[in-house]
Order: C-alpha cells, then structure tokens, then sequence
C-alpha cells in the first residue's frame, strides 16, 4: 500500500538534502536529509548513492516509522534510512534528521571527543558539548548496523527526549555527526552549526589549553534563543 | 513616531549586510551591520534571525539612539542592537557597525586572546593588537546583556573615541568580533580585514614561536594609509 | 596509425578531467586523468600543460598501452602519462587513473606517510590506509622517472591487482596521490575521496594522539559498499 | 608626454590583475600585478585601492622605469609601484612582477621562515627554497620605504638575475610574497603556485618534523619544466 504524504513535507526534504552540497557540508553523494509525517507514521528521506545534482522530489522514498518497510517511491532509500528511524522512534518531539561527514564533526567523531562549548555561538544552538558515543560492539556491527548506529545516540541521552532537544545533534564515534530538529529544515541547519563550531573548536584548541567559558554566559545564549524567554529572531 | 533616514543610509547598510555572506563570513542568518545617522539621532540595522536572501531594504529596522526604541520598521531588530547603541554612544565617532561569527576572530575570542600584531596586512589597518574583553560578570549577563556586551568593549578601551580609530575592532570573550568604521561599509571591510588577520596569524603561530615585527615597519604601514602623511588609495 | 576510441570514452574523460578544477583539487593546468580502451590497447589522456577552461574533447590524446605511442591526437599527452600506462599495465582490472596535487593527500605525501584509517568515510572506500611509496632511487629518477613512478606504486602494493582494487589510491613520496578505479569517472571519485580523508585525518590528528578505529566497524563500512553482500547505492 | 603602450600589455596586465581575486588570493582590494614594457622603458601597473569588481583597462597606471614617473593614466598608481620598479631594474629578465597578500605565504613571512622544498610541487616551479628577507632596518622604513621593500629582496638574491629566474618568487619579512616571470601573467602564476606550496608546507610541517625529499627528485621535476630539457606542456 502506498502512503502518500504532503506536498510541503517533500518539497522541505528536496530543498534540505540540495541545501547539504551547497553549503559545503557533503562530498559527492555523501549526506542525507529526511522529515517525518508522525500523523502517517511514515517519513521521507533521500535515496541511497544518488548524486545531488540530479535528485528531484519524485527520487524521495517514504519509509513506514514501525517497520522500516517502503512504502512510496522506486528507489531504495539511503543506508542510513535505519538510524533514522530509530531516533525518529527514540525521540517523538523531532520531525528532521540530517546526517553528513562534514569535516571538522567528523575530525572530533575520529578523535571519539565530544565538541566542547567554548563560546556563545556553540550555546546559542546546543545547550551543552556535542557528545560523542562509544564504539558500537562487534554485534551491534553485525547485526542490524544501522539501526543501532542509531542506538548507541539514543543510549548515550538516556533515551531522554528533553536532552535530545537542548543539544540536537551527537557525533557517532569514528563515523560522523547526525543532527535533528523540529522539522527536516531545522536538522539540517543544526548540521551546518555543528561543522561551523567543530571547526571554530578546533581552531580554538590549536591556540593552546582552551579556557572555559563562564556558564552564566552561555546560559544567557541558550535562553536568548529557546524557551519561554526566548527573544530571537522574526516570526 | 517615525523618522525617516536618507535612502541612501539604508542602501549602504543593505548591501554591507549582503556582502558578509558574500565574504564568507557568516553562517546562516549570523552577523549584522548598522549605520548611524548622527543627525537624526537614529541607526538603521538588520532585522532578527531573518535569512539573507530575502532581506531588503523594507527589513531594515530604525533604531532611537538614546533609548533604542524602534522608530521605523515593521520587524524585531537584531538582538545584538543594543551592543551597536552601546558603541555609537561611547565612540562619537564612528557611523557603522559590524557584528560577525567569523571562524578565526572566533577562535581567538574562545581561547581570549587577543589577536597579535604580526604583519603588515595587520598594521595596515589595525594599530595594535585587536584586543579580546574580560568575561562578562553575571550581573552583566543577568540584565541588559547585550548592552553590557558593548560596554565591555568601552570600558576595555577606556571610553576613548581615539584608540576606538586606532584599533577599530575588538573581540568580546568567548563571543566574537565586533568591527566598526566611519560608516556601514567601512566597518564591513573592518570585519573581513579582522577574519583574515586572525587567520594569519593562528597559521604563523602553527608555524612556531612567533616572531615579533619591527615598530618601525608596522608604523610605517599604518601612516601611509592613515594620518595626514597618508598616500594610499584614490580618490 | 590513427586508433579511434568510442565517443563515450573520450566523453567520460573530458567530463572527468573537467571535475578536477570544480572539485578544488588542481591549481592552475595541475592534474589529469585517463580512461583505457583495454580491447583496443589504448587509453585517452589529457594533453600537457593545457587550461582546463579551454580543454576539449578534441585535445584529449590516445596513447598505446603497449609502448606509449601516441596514436591519436594533435597534441604532447601529458607528462604524467607513463604513470598512467604502467598502472594499467600492472592492474588489468583497472579502467581509469587520476592524478592530482590536492593539498592535503599531498601533506601525507610530503611527510612520506600513509593516510591512516581513522573513520568509516574512509573505510567506505579504501580498505586500509592509502599507502606512501618509498622515495625513488636516483636511477628511477635519472630514466624513465614517469614509468618508475608507476613503478615504485607497483612494487609497493607487490604487483597484486586484488590489493590494487581494495586501496584504489597510493601516494607516491613527496610528490602526490595517484588513484585508479573502473573507468576514469571512478578514478577521479577516489581521488575526491582521497583528498577528503587526508583533510579529516590530518584534522583528526590536530586533536591529539590518535584513537584506532575498530576492526569490526570499519569491515561493515567497506563490504556495505562493495563485494557479494553490498547494498548500497541504486542501479 | 604621455607614452603609450601595446594594447595586448594593458590587457594582460588587466586581467592578470582580475585573476587575483578569482583566484582567491585578495582581500578587498589587496594585491597588484604589473608587466613591463622594457623597449618602452615602462610598465604598467593597478592603480592604488581600487576595487577589482571596477577595475578596467582604462584604470592602470604606466610608469617610467627609470625615475617612477606616471607617464599615462588618471589615477595614482598602486603603493607598492616602487618595489615592483626595484625588481624590474634589478632583474633584466623579468617581465612582469606580482604582489599578494595571501594566507600561507604571509603566514611564513611573518614567521620569517623560508617556504621549504618539500616536494614536486614546489619543485616543478621553484629550484629552491622561497626565500625570505631579513628585516628592513628602520632607515630603510624612514625613507623610499616601497623602493627599500624591492631593495631588500634584490640585496638577497645578491643582485642575481639567474636566482632570480630559477626560484621566481621570495617573501619580504612580515610583509608577503612577490612573485616575478617573463610576463604579468607567468609572474600572477607564480603567486598561485607560491601560496599554494606554502599551504601544502604548512600542512606537511602539522604532521610532524619535516622529512627531506631527495635532491634527484626536485632536479627531476625541475628540469623537465625548465632549460633546454623541458619537456612539459605544449606550444
């Protein structure tokens, strides 16, 4: 049975997967975006080893949220379709996940450290370090892979939706940054910040032992922008 | 009531807004850029959170000097206006405003050093070190934030509207760059000459222990492009 | 004696040496790549010292895998060419070979060491550590130096086209990388690849002492791509 | 008197001058090249401060060889006009000069360390390390500061044509490169090469101490681009 979404749902999820090359974050067809229709329990999501500059929205491929099965669309949908669904399952306030291997997330995922907050453009998305996970086992590589590349994110935050809300965004040791959000637009945004303080981090560190930013500071940020006393931006 | 700046004022702030994601320096929405009308007793400046390739003219939000009520505008200004009213009040003399998250003027704001004199291209002209502020206290992040944010900047450079020329960029710790010039655009260019000396000089400092460059060469650059004894550049 | 290659080879091969600049790998005229005609014992090569932006399907040489004589073509193949024949002579599993200076796999080139394994972006796509040859003697240097540079990549991966196909990219001491694949858009994919890795490994390594990935991760990564049991991708 | 110059000059000089900025060595409106009409006694240079994206063939200075005199054009010619007069009567061979303030290679002026040879690439183009010059003294800043600037890189090379000609490129201390060749455009293609083999030192010198490459290589690559037995490239 096929499952058809919205318009506007495919339309968000095209314009986010082409918004991965063009801001740098991708290298050939590496990368994908997909967003969730929680009411349809399914979600679209970019195929598998399709190059961007030929990707259109007919390409996109639904997946039911129970059972991963497909259920629109010819293609079959990225590898990483599993680790989707399982933080889609995992955590029930997000509506986007991107994952990339940008550089400067994917140094710190090789490094296996977390991203840590040294100033407040890391704090006005991610209310604490970027934490990366432990090694999968031998067994979770064996067995249903992806689905529990997904997992070990989900076991590192405790399974807390509230935390994967306050830092949207882990690093998969030795693999790479996955990044979520309210819908497919804001987990890729929140990609691009991860690279961007990556790399600001990294930078950082190269000046030498990196200096600990005040907390009322970065709490200041974090709230400027999230919350009830959030006062950032348009509407 | 409204108060209506010369068009002319509004276009130079448009297009010093549109020329920071030109220049590579901005991610996202991030960054912003005024220019004060001294006579009016105004500053005009980018909308909050508003995304660059639909921000016109029509966005800009004017600003009351004195008090920084909204005068004119349909929009929330940028949440760093109060840190640009800061500024222009301390510093008579400077029409334009630069506020970024550039990479390297980053890195040195998060590692709060200050970014050393180590070259021409520096000298040229900045006459000095581009300074990085203390933390701010709690109280001065509790109430009025971003006010305080600028007048961490004043009171770094002892309210003194001659050093603000000199040397006119600042880092505010753990935050980032702020530039300002005799207009929008000047202050603009301040922002991308202040991106590229940090790059400079964090790769010099790769490089090793670093080596401290005459007086007499970097005067030299600094006067012939300011002073009366000036000679670069035409009319 | 004027051998003709089909269109589609010459095609791919231009495309193929075009991506080379709109990827960021060469400077200036830097970089070629080829495509072989294994059924005519021919391959078609970009000419010497060409720009790219005035390169066309029409300049591109065909050159005898047998003894290297040119035999279509106007123009002198470029220098690197007797590189190029002596990888297809040594694999015969391979279709296509690039050359680049891209910075960063030339940085491990120059510091004679092999591209480590840090993470699944490079396990995706080269099964080991891409390697660093030896220095050449100076007998490899004083005759046939383009040949030898093949050479000193063959003996190193001891003539073994299965471990050419596994690692399909080998720099050569302090010259550059040199990578191979099923036809010339392949090699010029791995020489993407090659440069990206190089780029997040040398990042990797700013962040201190390296941490080894597991074995058991990094195995998943290569078969998901390739061998009986790959799923990745679509048809 | 005005002289005039050959109309295929002024436009290699033009677009020589438009190619920094395309090629990413310029900020704002950093950088010059000129090209030198040696049977006229002139050459002709950018005018000083002038943006590129308004840079016209009517915009360049000429200049006398032999006392700095503007001899045809409206505008004030270039700073650093008297540098490139230095090296053009130093060095009767070169025929055109260009002066970048690019990242790498000023990162190791300001370091005042000489671009070491570390592989091909800069082997290919230069027979040696790209020398960096001592400090200017203080006299040397008091007066003729541009000249002095010339002056200090030609005392280096011992007034040598020929190590002029083998390595086409030095680095003036805490300053930046200037490049040479036998035209504007060879001499704006050297200051490519010249930041691009000092990125690619810089990264080689992260990984670790440096690892010398062997001297029949440089020769090698060195040779077969330059003297009587070149064979790269094509007429």
């Amino acid at each position: 049975m096929t499952v058809t979404v919205p318009d506007a749902l495919r339309q968000e999820v095209l314009e986010a997967n082409l918004a991965i090359p063009a801001a740098g974050l991708a290298t050939l067809t590496w990368g994908n975006v997909s967003g969730v229709d929680r009411e349809a329990g399914v979600f679209v999501i970019k195929p598998s080893g399709v190059s961007y500059d030929r990707l259109t929205a007919r390409d996109l491929v639904t997946v039911r949220l129970s059972d991963g099965a497909v259920v629109d669309g010819d293609l079959r949908p990225s590898t990483d379709t599993e680790t989707h669904r399982c933080l889609y399952l995992a955590f029930p306030s997000i509506g986007g996940v991107t994952h990339t291997h940008s550089t400067h997330a994917v140094a710190f995922a090789q490094a296996r450290r977390d991203i840590p907050v040294l100033g407040t453009t890391h704090a006005d998305t991610f209310n604490g370090p970027v934490p990366c996970t432990p090694n999968l086992t031998p067994e979770q590589c064996a067995e249903d892979y992806e689905y529990n590349t997904g997992r070990v994110i989900v076991d590192m935050l405790a399974s807390d939706d509230d935390r994967a809300a306050e830092v949207p965004a882990a690093l998969v040791a030795h693999h790479g940054p996955f990044t979520w959000g309210s819908g497919a637009r804001k987990s890729f945004e929140h990609a691009v910040i991860c690279e961007a303080v990556a790399e600001m981090a990294l930078r950082t560190l190269e000046l030498g032992s990196p200096v600990t930013p005040p907390r009322h500071l970065l709490d200041r940020h974090y709230t400027r922008k999230h919350g009830p006393g959030a006062y950032y931006g348009n509407p």
